[in-house]
């Protein structure tokens, strides 16, 4: 029996590199259903190569074009709308979810994935920061696995395999420090969304570029690997690694360190995460360790605020991480559109934890709203700047 | 009920770490028996602090002194000769040995031990080197578990755990390069043993120095694997790694890389071994991310010629790598005597190689003719140098 998978954010970086990785086993994996934010070309076109039961273009704006487009294809539905997503990774058929969409959006259909019972490889990781403890409960609850994708937390995962009960010391969450890794205060002031997309090592989509620039995205991989590993923030130490090729570690109590190394490939830890625990060939290049030296340096969290403010949120809890993770989606995109400089974004995000009310026992309803508000007010800020 | 050990070899390096991993768990672990070559003062030292139900002194001619030092201890029996190690592992309290012998000396009594069904924790290498085809499949028949306490294996092994079914693509053998890694040939030939006894990580005894400064200790190292892991040699690569930080690592088919890394303490995989799967805490130094950067060279077989030795031994099987075990035993002890130079070690062993009659399919009679003759041919050619 083939293992049915639902992509949710078929035509973003992880959901084409996803798809590659159903290519290579198909034997073993088929898409059932493929879902994208608005990209409706591409998903019609990656609907023509796999022939999922299912396509949902959560933009209904484009709902007719691609409607049009795969008229011929009578025996793939077409559906549009954020309900739609939430109604089909409930399809009877789907053994995992891939969440894959970006930002504060994964959310809504993550929950309704794990109620119903599908086991969920996780890639939008601001489901976690936003909302861990709710997510995490709810796996607990309906006896759902959630496998890691981001290649730190897979590298974490597989270190952790076979140490069932063995006491991690700490957590060595690798960071590659981003394009501005050796830059001044004073050229900070200066640099561009332009300048962070040249990222150096991983082909990624341009939210989590910034993020990784900002080193917001590593912050927010603490807050993640806080609730799938259990482990508290104090004992979560971001290693800055230029070389991208140690994708984290995990440190035990007796001072043992196990690590997960690798070329940059995402196709790996989405792999894994299918297969889980075991382990499939995979095509690609091959670790090469004549090429460089491995170096590791501590992150400056004074040039790079948001990896302190996340700190702060984790040790805060309550929907603090939630303000956060709204902010941030604002000046992020506020920074690719030219409306807040580089090291704005930091500032906004600290004034916007400030401003927004405080709730240390968040429901998902508080959620919704404390997302609301902080993207209200972080607006407002950036916008009165 | 603490489990009760035997140290063969409680007095070398190996040894005396074992019984500190014993005295920082003594709610666990208790010293049954330990065993020493000659050095009985510091064996009757131990026996007063760990108080052993047994001592045994392998050469005859240090019992009596180690009998009248003891002699106010007479719940301490003492006992002398081979034939007691053989025996004193066979004791029926004993849960597991750890065999921290040096070179051939350890075959004997492993088989006993594994014979007697004790777990074996498996420091002396020149075992599985000499005969590790008879070694693995005693273990098999008696249900022995053999766990490497060698750094190397160690981390092979802790790479391996819960990745039972998974394809090993390449095993990564890291070494430190030792002393002379940088050296130039012209510079081998004037190179003493004295230079080589400053080994730059590992605390270790006089014998291993000296094979580490050779790399015949790697190539030892990748027979003992190949057995071990029961991965063919072309499999096993050896990365020169001069920080000795990562211990080793593991390759499987998705192209993924598990390691170990640590500081150079040999208590982690004693300890390891002693406690697995379970890990115990281990008080000691924790490794230091931002020291300094990790390299990776590919290892010069022309400088060294003794890996290429083993590497031919290997894929030669039979009683090769036991003939290349012997040989060397005798050019290390004349390279420490200064009756051969450094070089000489790697051409004395192949001509030995070549001497010895070879078998394709020895039992333990054979391995112990061929040691004997391997001895005998290896010193004629060095002292007819």
């Amino acid at each position: 029996m083939k293992q049915q998978i639902c992509i949710l954010g078929s035509t973003g970086s992880i959901g084409t590199q996803a798809l590659d990785v159903i290519s290579q086993h198909p034997d073993l994996y088929e898409a059932y259903a493929l879902t994208a934010n608005h990209r409706w070309k591409e998903l019609a076109e990656q609907a023509r190569r796999f022939n999922p039961a299912a396509v949902v273009i959560a933009d209904e704006t484009y709902y007719e074009p691609l409607k049009q487009e795969l008229a011929d294809m009578p025996d793939v539905k077409v559906y549009a709308g954020s309900k739609a997503l939430e109604d089909i990774v409930e399809s009877p058929s789907i053994d995992m979810v891939l969440t894959a969409m970006v930002g504060y959006s994964g959310l809504a259909p993550t929950i309704h994935a794990i109620k119903a019972k599908k086991k969920i490889c996780l890639a939008n990781k601001e489901t976690l920061v936003v909302a861990g403890e709710l997510i995490l409960q709810l796996a607990q609850q309906y006896h759902v696995p959630i496998l890691p994708v981001d290649s730190e937390h897979s590298a974490i995962f597989q270190s952790l395999v076979g140490e069932d009960a063995n006491e991690i010391e700490k957590i060595l969450l690798t960071c590659s420090g981003g394009p501005f890794r050796t830059f001044t205060h004073e050229q900070l002031k200066h640099v561009t969304a332009a300048d962070a997309l040249k990222h150096p090592t991983w082909d990624m989509g341009a939210k989590i570029t910034i993020d990784s620039a900002s080193l917001m995205n590593k912050g927010f991989e603490v807050i993640e690997a806080k609730w799938l590993f259990g482990v508290p923030a104090d004992k979560i130490q971001v290693l800055v690694h230029p070389q991208s090729i140690v994708h984290s570690a995990v440190q035990f109590c007796d001072g043992g360190v196990k690590a997960q190394l690798g070329v940059p490939d995402m196709r790996l830890p989405i792999q894994y995460a299918f297969s889980f625990p075991q382990r499939l060939p995979l095509r690609g290049d091959r670790l090469d360790f004549f090429r460089q030296p491995l170096e590791f340096f501590e992150p400056d969290v004074e040039k790079f605020k948001c990896l302190a403010m996340a700190y702060e949120a984790i040790n805060k809890g309550g929907n603090m991480p939630c303000i956060v993770n709204a902010a941030n989606e604002i000046v992020n995109e506020g920074f690719r559109k030219d409306a807040c400089s580089f090291l704005a974004m930091g500032d906004i995000i600290e004034k916007t934890m400030q401003a927004v009310a405080f709730d240390s026992n968040p429901d998902y309803d508080v959620y919704v709203q404390t997302d609301a508000e902080a993207r209200r007010v972080a607006l407002e800020i950036m916008n009165n700047k």
